[in-house]
């Protein structure tokens, strides 16, 4: 029996409903979808990072990041990273936002699946990733 | 060699075309998208369990429970459940009906990813679910 | 420690970005979004095979299964297929030609999930799956 961990990293809230930020059971760590919100300050209502597709993809990738950390993983042992953005023609944009935050992965680098969603007003951007650790 | 097990529950038709309704491999169980249809009934086309959210929410998650029951699973083993909702005005809805019926988990809640997209007309959620078995 | 391991097919340019589009690791196979673009050709701009979605659909599939291949492993493996339509009414003819595709699988089909949302200009559809390797 492999217990399955919830991941709470300090940077995000305790989560206020039935689901965790992410979880780990043996070598699968999954994910749950991160939007572009600033670490979690007491009595502050959750905040973007900013409005621009930039400040939340960045803030996005952060707190995936943090995630996978708390979980004893790295980028390194993503497999799959599924962007969720709300237009097409953001595409390029998040790509090279995407492009630059990767630079120095010293690995392969996950399998990605980007689609076109509607999202929470205000939100341009959703990203949730699957690791399998070594 | 491990058998890919194809997961039928009762409750379900035989699948008419070339999917599973789930599959389970060695410890990893995954659940295809579940909606919000009433358990098959020869001679009766597939039916929703009604037009409301709450109705089809409680028809999704019983649909996802009898397959990973059908594998051996529980809710404790899933580490990822999707979200589709229609609209985002659902999103509020939809997470207080969650919250109640995973309130007796006894163990670190599924991580989450909820996105709005297209479903086929009168259908308002969709659901799937991986495991990763102890 | 296990290696992540990118999967290239001969069809497939290097990635351009920061993505693989696969990645093998342990039992683990992920394949990334793939659409219908004709085999690469040096020099010439990723081009899909046509614009219906018959034409996309069967070259998308050939897409995922070279990558599959390219990690040692085939459609019997697969897991789960995520496939996004554009349009709730390419259903039918979608799941037709799926059906003809998957005609000889000789074990239990993957599971699926079929969503509706926006994909760049002129693609009408994206697949991505999950294997377990045996």
């Amino acid at each position: 029996m492999t217990d399955k961990i919830a991941l709470t990293p300090k940077t995000h809230t305790t989560p206020p409903a039935k689901f965790s930020h992410g979880v780990r059971k043996g070598n699968i760590l999954q994910v749950a979808g991160q939007v572009g919100f600033l670490p979690a300050e007491e009595g502050r209502p959750p905040t973007p990072a900013g409005p621009t597709l930039r400040e939340q993809t960045l803030q996005t990738l952060a707190n995936v990041k943090a995630i996978l950390e708390e979980g004893g993983a790295r980028w390194e042992d993503v497999m799959m990273i599924r962007v969720y953005l709300t237009d097409v023609d953001h595409f390029a944009e998040m790509n090279e936002i995407y492009n630059q935050y990767f630079e120095d992965l010293t690995e392969a680098p996950a399998a990605r699946t980007t689609v076109y969603v509607g999202l929470p007003a205000g939100l341009l951007i959703e990203i949730d990733a699957l690791a399998v650790l070594g």
